[in-house]
């Protein structure tokens, strides 16, 4: 089936987001060219817009459309904690699970050497003024279990000790309302290394 | 968590998309703003374009930046055959099936009275100058097998014998390589009673 250019340009525009293959596009494109018009404009604007004017708050370099992002500027938020996470999509999902009322760092991304990610594009010197704010003990490391994620802790860690910082990392386990004899090996065995007490 | 109204916006936006919801939306804005600015200039560009300039064919409704689609304009397709669809998706599954070289007739949905698609809509006017065209002897009626979709056949077929036309509907049956234990009863049942010959 031959589409017409326009057609074609849409379909492979709309593969450049994640998750969407030839498809969902197709399925996209077909639904807002037959019954989404107005929704289609709307989008087109809005992403405009957005890729335009929405950027890295200066101090955590969350996404923002102001020079600093909501929680930087929340007098509330507790400046003796910073939490270090690899996205902005890890800072929504501690908001929404509550229970942390400090500051965020975000990476964007974690060390990757294969992928040409290095200190410099994790904001290693954003990292490092973060560190020197007033009021600030505990730094906690929330970047993923993964050799990246892992590796990437291991390096913040070592800035933060060598200014005198106390540094935690998140608790890797069993996922509440997991079942053990469902668990993976690795995490069961890092559930048992890391057990905590409850009586001694 | 409390978005920024741009952030928003464009959450909001990504959901008018077919099968997206807040987390995939979260997934695709995220992605964009931290990876793939350029590649969200380019969608948000040509989707206005497309919005804007993509209509449908004068005869045959496929959407297309001309006047007439590149179908109706193939000299090749044979004016014999009138393959009746519900929307251009169907026609681009029809067209990589291969095996019809016919001329095609796109409902853009179908009569659904709930919904407020009546006749007007599936665009019963350009349907009727379409069965007029010379050489046309016989119409397919290939919408889906559902109650709207049957009942559209049967409105389309009672026009198509009014100004005497063979009217076919597309075969309902087992798929290939398809079990008959797995197959539900109403397409089993259907698969009897529509049963061809072998021999006699």
């Amino acid at each position: 089936m031959k589409y017409t250019p326009l057609i074609r340009e849409l379909l492979s525009s709309f593969q450049c987001l994640p998750g969407v293959g030839p498809k969902t596009a197709q399925r996209m494109a077909f639904y807002l060219l037959e019954r989404g018009r107005e929704d289609g404009k709307g989008l087109s604007k809005t992403l405009a817009a957005a890729m335009d004017r929405i950027k890295n708050c200066s101090r955590c370099r969350m996404l923002t459309e102001s020079d600093l992002c909501s929680i930087c500027l929340d007098a509330t938020r507790d400046p003796k904690y910073l939490c270090v996470v690899e996205s902005p999509a890890d800072v929504v999902a501690i908001e929404s699970a509550g229970g942390y009322n400090g500051k965020y760092f975000i990476l964007m991304g974690c060390l990757s050497p294969i992928d040409g990610i290095g200190p410099e594009e994790i904001g290693v010197d954003s990292y490092k003024e973060a560190l020197s704010e007033p009021g600030l003990s505990e730094v906690i490391l929330a970047t993923s279990s993964t050799v990246e994620g892992d590796t990437t802790a291991y390096f913040l860690s070592d800035i933060a000790v060598s200014v005198h910082k106390k540094v935690t990392r998140i608790a890797h386990g069993i996922p509440i309302g997991g079942e053990l004899e469902q668990i993976d090996a690795r995490t069961l065995h890092r559930a048992i290394t890391n057990r905590t007490k409850v009586y001694e």
